[in-house]
């Protein structure tokens, strides 16, 4: 896991960098967050590393903790559930608890209306029972 | 301002305390902020006071300074600039830098887009040069 | 089945009311339509009652048929599919016939494009059948 | 003004048709409405009163009252303030009182956030205040 | 295939001429293409056909290949895969190559952010595996 | 001007290659297109030179006119009004015609509806205005 970014080398090259940055939000490797576009794009997965993850995640001024949660908001907003998923589940790696991003989905309800909200809160859902994390106690 | 939750007095109305709230938010009068809307529909502004500012953001689980940041996200990818710049306002009284809102809706271009988030850009500088903050100097 | 507004109680508990209101809508327990949301952000469905369904759906300027069929264009334009089918089948159980939703969703097109527009049409299809009204036959 | 489909002569020619609804839906000349049109894309105005207007408006299957609120609900999600504010004309000629109109943009803010129900709602002032209909007295 | 426009009559029915483009640019009848329409609103698919098929895709100003490419792009932004997946058949079926249907995917990421441009490259690999086209070689 | 990608050195930095491809594509400096955001974000600015300028418009497997008319059928369907209209400006520059251009935002409004593809074609129309390019003439 990540914790903030002192584990990060800034030496590193932009593509070295982003994959460090998001394996240790998501856990793992890039090849198995990546495996669809392999065959089709594999451009597209380094953009993804060498500008998002190397280029925006680890400028220090906002901790990745809010990142991650500011990420959760607008995908909620946008309705892209895979991604969606994927910064849940790295919204908790970098510390948040589930009830902090509940807390968020619910407040998108006045933004962008329940429709969405439900939907990414189904959602969130189904990441915390893969990680075993239901019922909410209230953390 | 508001400093976070210790000021809201939860034995209140659901119109007083989303009022109180919203006042303390926006260092504006609810008759400043909805005058806009009083001839054609006041019951309009009563909901956004009796929900999402009554009933969310008093919610102690996430603080204001970071349910606003999230706000500020959302509002750059929904693409409506008049409340962006409203909750950008928000985002300060309640204890962001202007480096942080700018660190949050540059993150956004990865999300909605670079056009979204250039026009969102813009109108932070606006609230900016409102409030006197520029240029920026790293806070 | 909720026959307008005279059956609505106005005395009941903001809860209470649209409770009633949502599930006479329905025809379902909101035990069952919000069964998703129950370990996760029971607070959630408790705002869809006590904000749309007790506060602007029991609103006696406009009725629940045309509501709903309004629901079901801002649907379609929104993409939201699991939304719009409970919307679909609202829409149907407060009165509008098979051939009003199809010919709204058809106008859509206009407005959000073709592929919003079957795909909403998609999922009305699905549930006229599970509701055995097809092939329509003009009503 | 055009009153439901009864004026409507269904031996024209679409485009003949549609420009008959439209003028009669705007109470404008279909050249006053498109001037903005007329120099760079003639056609795309000659397609909106060909499909749209010809072939959609004109089904007996819902009422224009109907259609029209039904637009204003579009459109609201969509966040075209122009064609909105146009809509909502066309929805007060076609019969739909300012309540009606105000009741169905706040059911919006369910379906798609408050921000762009309050746009829409600035919208809809802006069109009353023109047509002398402030402030609302309930109708 | 359709190459062009040569191969269109201009003197048929807009229906039939509609159905001549969209057969020759799908390699499938319109039968299979639009039979989820077709018990419950047959006349949405006749607009398609009439309108877009017959009145866009015809003149002659632009190329089918440009267009549909053009189409890829935006429905890559609207996010609505089912139609994406078809057009991106429609694209390699007018002359585009897999690499310049997944250039111009990649591209979309810097407007519509990454989310929506790494599902719709995932639409693009499913329609390239169908087709038997991958891995891609650079074509 | 910058007619295709023959001007292009390779050798050069991302961000150089992305200010000359940018400055070649709208004839502008790019301290003159980012103005609004040197205050507050340079940054965002240097973004928009490193990622799609220098990695996406300089990949020769679709040319620069294909693009940009892409992004112009793109930021139709978004609906950002001033990056459109950068992008009109930059889509004549590089090969398209207006006539092209029209077609592309007509043919739009399939997909995105009519009245995004209206005010898209109006923002085309101050382009061409400015430019002194109308009325069109049919190329």
């Amino acid at each position: 896991m990540l914790n903030g970014f002192r584990d990060i080398d800034y030496s590193m090259s932009r593509y070295e960098k982003g994959k460090e940055v998001l394996e240790g939000i998501q856990n793992r490797t890039v090849e198995e967050i990546f495996k669809d576009l392999e065959d089709v794009a594999p451009d597209l997965s380094r953009f993804v590393l060498e500008f998002p993850y190397s280029e925006i995640y680890t400028r220090p001024e906002v901790d990745l903790k809010t990142r991650e949660l500011c990420t959760v908001a607008a995908l909620t907003v946008l309705g892209t559930i895979p991604q969606l998923k994927d910064h849940i589940s790295a919204a908790l790696n970098v510390g948040n608890t589930p009830t902090e991003i509940v807390e968020i989905i619910m407040q998108m309800s006045a933004y962008c209306g329940f429709p969405k909200a439900i939907n990414a809160m189904v959602g969130a859902k189904e990441v915390f029972e893969e990680k075993d994390l239901l019922p909410l106690t209230g953390d």
